[in-house]
Protein backbone atom coordinates (compact mmCIF):
# COMPACT_ATOMS: atom_id res chain seq x y z
CA UNK A 1 0.00 0.00 0.00
CA UNK A 2 2.05 3.50 -1.21
CA UNK A 3 0.87 6.58 -0.01
CA UNK A 4 0.52 9.64 -1.44
CA UNK A 5 1.24 12.58 0.75
CA UNK A 6 -1.92 14.71 -0.51
CA UNK A 7 -4.50 11.89 0.27
CA UNK A 8 -2.37 11.70 3.62
CA UNK A 9 -3.82 15.09 4.52
CA UNK A 10 -6.64 14.32 2.91
CA UNK A 11 -7.68 11.57 4.96
CA UNK A 12 -6.00 13.33 8.56
CA UNK A 13 -8.72 16.42 7.90
CA UNK A 14 -11.34 13.80 8.03
CA UNK A 15 -10.04 11.33 10.75
CA UNK A 16 -7.06 13.25 12.15
CA UNK A 17 -6.50 14.47 15.58
CA UNK A 18 -4.02 16.72 16.96
CA UNK A 19 -4.41 16.10 20.73
CA UNK A 20 -2.95 17.43 24.06
CA UNK A 21 -3.86 16.22 27.09
CA UNK A 22 -2.78 17.82 30.48
CA UNK A 23 -1.91 14.56 33.18
CA UNK A 24 -1.76 15.23 36.71
CA UNK A 25 1.86 13.77 37.73
CA UNK A 26 2.32 14.05 40.79
CA UNK A 27 6.31 13.12 40.78
CA UNK A 28 7.19 16.27 38.90
CA UNK A 29 7.85 19.07 39.94
CA UNK A 30 5.43 21.30 38.51
CA UNK A 31 3.04 18.14 38.81
CA UNK A 32 1.59 18.55 35.80
CA UNK A 33 2.42 16.39 32.66
CA UNK A 34 1.75 18.24 28.67
CA UNK A 35 1.25 14.90 26.77
CA UNK A 36 0.31 15.94 22.91
CA UNK A 37 -0.48 13.45 20.31
CA UNK A 38 -0.84 13.15 16.93
CA UNK A 39 -3.48 9.92 16.15
CA UNK A 40 -5.70 8.65 13.67
CA UNK A 41 -8.23 6.09 14.61
CA UNK A 42 -10.35 3.64 12.19
CA UNK A 43 -11.98 0.44 12.74
CA UNK A 44 -10.10 -2.80 13.19
CA UNK A 45 -10.91 -3.90 8.98
CA UNK A 46 -8.72 -0.57 8.12
CA UNK A 47 -5.40 -1.84 10.61
CA UNK A 48 -3.25 -2.11 7.32
CA UNK A 49 -3.49 1.26 6.43
CA UNK A 50 -3.13 2.89 9.98
CA UNK A 51 0.45 0.57 9.47
CA UNK A 52 0.80 2.30 5.98
CA UNK A 53 0.68 5.27 7.92
CA UNK A 54 3.18 4.59 10.21
CA UNK A 55 5.30 3.09 7.58
CA UNK A 56 5.16 6.24 5.73
CA UNK A 57 5.91 9.01 8.31
CA UNK A 58 8.47 6.13 9.77
CA UNK A 59 7.52 6.35 13.35
CA UNK A 60 4.45 6.04 15.83
CA UNK A 61 2.91 2.98 16.97
CA UNK A 62 -0.09 0.85 16.11
CA UNK A 63 -2.10 0.51 19.38
CA UNK A 64 -6.07 -0.54 19.85
CA UNK A 65 -8.07 2.77 20.86
CA UNK A 66 -10.86 0.74 22.35
CA UNK A 67 -13.51 -2.21 21.33
CA UNK A 68 -12.58 -2.50 17.28
CA UNK A 69 -11.55 0.16 16.59
CA UNK A 70 -7.22 0.66 16.53
CA UNK A 71 -5.08 3.74 16.18
CA UNK A 72 -1.94 5.17 14.74
CA UNK A 73 -0.22 7.53 16.93
CA UNK A 74 2.43 9.70 17.22
CA UNK A 75 3.77 11.32 20.54
CA UNK A 76 7.46 11.45 21.02
CA UNK A 77 8.26 15.41 20.52
CA UNK A 78 11.29 14.47 17.73
CA UNK A 79 8.93 12.91 15.82
CA UNK A 80 6.02 15.43 16.19
CA UNK A 81 8.50 18.54 15.68
CA UNK A 82 10.66 16.99 13.13
CA UNK A 83 8.52 14.55 10.99
CA UNK A 84 4.80 15.39 11.93
CA UNK A 85 4.52 19.30 11.69
CA UNK A 86 7.19 19.67 8.25
CA UNK A 87 4.54 16.94 6.89
CA UNK A 88 1.39 19.28 7.63
CA UNK A 89 3.02 22.64 6.87
CA UNK A 90 4.15 20.77 3.18
CA UNK A 91 0.81 19.15 2.83
CA UNK A 92 -1.91 21.53 4.19
CA UNK A 93 -5.08 20.34 6.21
CA UNK A 94 -8.21 22.11 4.20
CA UNK A 95 -10.66 21.96 7.02
CA UNK A 96 -11.03 24.35 9.92
CA UNK A 97 -8.65 21.16 11.22
CA UNK A 98 -6.28 23.62 10.02
CA UNK A 99 -6.54 25.99 13.27
CA UNK A 100 -5.88 22.79 15.70
CA UNK A 101 -2.96 21.85 14.16
CA UNK A 102 -1.60 25.59 14.29
CA UNK A 103 -2.09 25.79 18.09
CA UNK A 104 -0.97 22.14 18.39
CA UNK A 105 2.88 23.24 16.71
CA UNK A 106 2.70 26.51 18.95
CA UNK A 107 2.35 23.91 21.60
CA UNK A 108 5.24 21.60 20.12
CA UNK A 109 7.60 24.82 19.84
CA UNK A 110 6.65 25.73 23.77
CA UNK A 111 7.76 22.24 25.13
CA UNK A 112 10.50 22.20 22.71
CA UNK A 113 11.90 25.17 24.74
CA UNK A 114 10.75 23.32 27.94
CA UNK A 115 8.01 26.15 28.75
CA UNK A 116 6.05 23.24 30.05
CA UNK A 117 8.23 22.67 33.10
CA UNK A 118 7.27 26.35 34.29
CA UNK A 119 4.13 27.59 35.69
CA UNK A 120 3.87 30.42 32.75
CA UNK A 121 4.75 28.70 30.18
CA UNK A 122 2.39 25.93 31.26
CA UNK A 123 -0.16 28.24 31.78
CA UNK A 124 0.12 29.31 28.34
CA UNK A 125 -0.04 25.42 26.94
CA UNK A 126 -3.31 25.05 28.96
CA UNK A 127 -4.76 27.92 27.10
CA UNK A 128 -3.96 27.11 23.84
CA UNK A 129 -4.73 23.70 24.35
CA UNK A 130 -8.25 24.22 26.11
CA UNK A 131 -8.96 26.28 22.22
CA UNK A 132 -8.39 23.28 20.35
CA UNK A 133 -11.04 19.77 20.32
CA UNK A 134 -13.01 18.71 23.23
CA UNK A 135 -11.69 19.11 26.55
CA UNK A 136 -12.34 18.47 29.52
CA UNK A 137 -13.35 22.21 30.56
CA UNK A 138 -13.50 21.72 34.45
CA UNK A 139 -10.33 19.96 34.73
CA UNK A 140 -8.59 22.60 32.72
CA UNK A 141 -10.19 25.02 35.22
CA UNK A 142 -9.01 23.36 38.04
CA UNK A 143 -5.42 22.52 36.42
CA UNK A 144 -5.14 26.67 35.81
CA UNK A 145 -6.54 27.58 39.59
CA UNK A 146 -4.05 25.71 40.75
CA UNK A 147 -1.09 26.85 38.57
CA UNK A 148 -2.17 30.74 39.50
CA UNK A 149 -2.43 30.10 42.96
CA UNK A 150 1.60 29.13 42.86
CA UNK A 151 2.68 32.01 40.93
CA UNK A 152 1.83 34.60 43.57
CA UNK B 1 -9.30 27.50 -2.14
CA UNK B 2 -7.57 24.82 -4.60
CA UNK B 3 -7.89 21.21 -3.69
CA UNK B 4 -5.96 18.83 -4.70
CA UNK B 5 -7.15 15.58 -6.40
CA UNK B 6 -5.24 13.16 -4.10
CA UNK B 7 -6.61 15.28 -1.03
CA UNK B 8 -9.71 15.23 -2.49
CA UNK B 9 -9.60 11.19 -2.37
CA UNK B 10 -8.13 10.71 1.44
CA UNK B 11 -10.87 13.07 2.56
CA UNK B 12 -14.03 10.81 0.95
CA UNK B 13 -11.94 8.14 2.34
CA UNK B 14 -12.82 9.29 5.37
CA UNK B 15 -16.02 11.38 4.93
CA UNK B 16 -17.18 10.23 1.79
CA UNK B 17 -20.28 8.27 1.13
CA UNK B 18 -21.54 5.98 -1.93
CA UNK B 19 -24.95 5.54 -1.41
CA UNK B 20 -27.62 3.83 -3.36
CA UNK B 21 -31.41 4.20 -2.04
CA UNK B 22 -34.43 2.13 -3.56
CA UNK B 23 -37.73 4.51 -2.73
CA UNK B 24 -40.99 3.13 -3.28
CA UNK B 25 -42.59 5.30 -6.22
CA UNK B 26 -46.13 3.83 -7.00
CA UNK B 27 -46.45 6.57 -10.19
CA UNK B 28 -43.27 4.07 -11.79
CA UNK B 29 -44.31 0.77 -13.66
CA UNK B 30 -41.58 -0.68 -11.58
CA UNK B 31 -43.07 0.51 -8.55
CA UNK B 32 -39.70 1.31 -6.96
CA UNK B 33 -36.71 3.90 -8.01
CA UNK B 34 -32.89 3.71 -7.52
CA UNK B 35 -31.65 6.56 -6.05
CA UNK B 36 -27.71 6.63 -6.04
CA UNK B 37 -25.57 9.11 -4.50
CA UNK B 38 -22.27 10.53 -3.75
CA UNK B 39 -22.15 12.53 -0.66
CA UNK B 40 -19.58 14.50 1.57
CA UNK B 41 -21.42 15.99 5.20
CA UNK B 42 -19.27 18.01 6.85
CA UNK B 43 -20.12 21.00 9.83
CA UNK B 44 -21.35 24.18 8.63
CA UNK B 45 -18.23 25.68 9.71
CA UNK B 46 -16.31 23.86 6.75
CA UNK B 47 -19.17 24.52 3.76
CA UNK B 48 -16.73 26.78 1.78
CA UNK B 49 -14.64 23.29 1.28
CA UNK B 50 -18.13 21.84 0.25
CA UNK B 51 -18.33 24.19 -2.46
CA UNK B 52 -15.12 24.31 -3.36
CA UNK B 53 -15.38 20.34 -3.73
CA UNK B 54 -18.43 21.10 -6.16
CA UNK B 55 -16.58 23.71 -7.96
CA UNK B 56 -13.62 21.04 -8.55
CA UNK B 57 -15.83 18.31 -9.89
CA UNK B 58 -18.10 21.20 -11.48
CA UNK B 59 -21.17 19.53 -10.42
CA UNK B 60 -23.53 18.81 -7.74
CA UNK B 61 -25.06 20.94 -5.10
CA UNK B 62 -24.26 21.96 -1.52
CA UNK B 63 -27.15 21.28 0.85
CA UNK B 64 -28.30 21.51 4.63
CA UNK B 65 -27.89 17.98 6.05
CA UNK B 66 -29.76 18.45 9.33
CA UNK B 67 -28.87 20.57 12.01
CA UNK B 68 -25.88 22.16 11.78
CA UNK B 69 -24.36 19.64 9.36
CA UNK B 70 -24.44 20.51 5.11
CA UNK B 71 -23.44 18.32 2.84
CA UNK B 72 -22.41 18.77 -1.25
CA UNK B 73 -23.93 15.99 -2.67
CA UNK B 74 -24.14 14.52 -7.22
CA UNK B 75 -27.15 12.12 -7.94
CA UNK B 76 -27.36 12.85 -11.76
CA UNK B 77 -26.06 9.91 -13.45
CA UNK B 78 -24.35 11.18 -16.29
CA UNK B 79 -22.01 13.59 -13.36
CA UNK B 80 -21.87 10.48 -11.56
CA UNK B 81 -20.77 8.27 -14.73
CA UNK B 82 -18.69 10.46 -16.35
CA UNK B 83 -16.82 12.34 -13.79
CA UNK B 84 -17.08 10.63 -9.96
CA UNK B 85 -16.42 7.60 -11.29
CA UNK B 86 -13.38 8.18 -13.38
CA UNK B 87 -12.30 10.42 -10.49
CA UNK B 88 -12.33 7.74 -7.90
CA UNK B 89 -10.72 5.13 -10.52
CA UNK B 90 -7.89 7.55 -11.40
CA UNK B 91 -7.49 8.89 -7.61
CA UNK B 92 -8.41 5.63 -5.88
CA UNK B 93 -9.49 4.83 -2.20
CA UNK B 94 -7.67 3.40 0.22
CA UNK B 95 -9.86 2.42 3.02
CA UNK B 96 -12.64 -0.68 2.86
CA UNK B 97 -14.84 1.72 1.33
CA UNK B 98 -13.21 1.46 -2.27
CA UNK B 99 -15.34 -1.65 -2.47
CA UNK B 100 -18.15 0.29 -1.52
CA UNK B 101 -17.17 2.33 -4.63
CA UNK B 102 -16.76 -0.70 -6.52
CA UNK B 103 -20.23 -1.57 -6.15
CA UNK B 104 -21.57 1.73 -6.46
CA UNK B 105 -19.95 1.70 -10.16
CA UNK B 106 -21.71 -1.57 -11.17
CA UNK B 107 -25.15 -0.23 -10.05
CA UNK B 108 -24.19 2.77 -11.92
CA UNK B 109 -23.34 0.73 -15.03
CA UNK B 110 -26.44 -1.19 -14.80
CA UNK B 111 -28.55 1.92 -14.38
CA UNK B 112 -27.16 3.14 -17.33
CA UNK B 113 -27.91 0.25 -19.41
CA UNK B 114 -31.95 0.93 -18.16
CA UNK B 115 -31.61 -2.44 -15.73
CA UNK B 116 -33.15 -0.37 -12.92
CA UNK B 117 -36.32 -0.28 -14.97
CA UNK B 118 -36.37 -4.42 -15.13
CA UNK B 119 -37.45 -6.79 -12.37
CA UNK B 120 -34.27 -8.94 -12.90
CA UNK B 121 -31.74 -5.56 -13.13
CA UNK B 122 -33.73 -3.92 -10.23
CA UNK B 123 -33.38 -7.19 -7.87
CA UNK B 124 -29.57 -7.41 -9.05
CA UNK B 125 -29.03 -4.13 -7.83
CA UNK B 126 -30.87 -4.44 -4.92
CA UNK B 127 -28.53 -7.31 -3.85
CA UNK B 128 -25.43 -5.28 -4.33
CA UNK B 129 -27.10 -2.09 -2.71
CA UNK B 130 -27.83 -4.26 0.01
CA UNK B 131 -23.57 -4.98 0.84
CA UNK B 132 -22.97 -1.00 0.59
CA UNK B 133 -22.60 1.00 3.91
CA UNK B 134 -25.84 0.68 6.42
CA UNK B 135 -29.14 -0.06 5.27
CA UNK B 136 -32.51 -0.73 6.38
CA UNK B 137 -32.61 -4.16 5.64
CA UNK B 138 -36.18 -4.98 6.61
CA UNK B 139 -37.44 -2.81 3.75
CA UNK B 140 -34.84 -4.32 1.47
CA UNK B 141 -36.07 -7.61 2.23
CA UNK B 142 -39.69 -6.57 1.43
CA UNK B 143 -39.00 -4.49 -1.85
CA UNK B 144 -37.08 -8.26 -2.60
CA UNK B 145 -40.32 -10.36 -1.87
CA UNK B 146 -42.68 -7.96 -3.84
CA UNK B 147 -40.19 -7.82 -6.77
CA UNK B 148 -39.83 -11.94 -6.67
CA UNK B 149 -43.81 -12.83 -6.91
CA UNK B 150 -43.88 -10.01 -9.58
CA UNK B 151 -41.94 -12.13 -11.46
CA UNK B 152 -43.29 -15.50 -11.70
Amino acid sequence: MKLKPNWISGFVDGEGTFYVGINKQTSMNIRYQVLPEFRIVQHKRDIKLLYAIRDYFKCGVVRINHDDRYEVRIRKIEHLKNIIIPFFEKYELQTQKKFDFIKFKKIINLIDKNKHLEIKGLLKIIEISSQMNKKDKISIKEIKKDLLTRLR
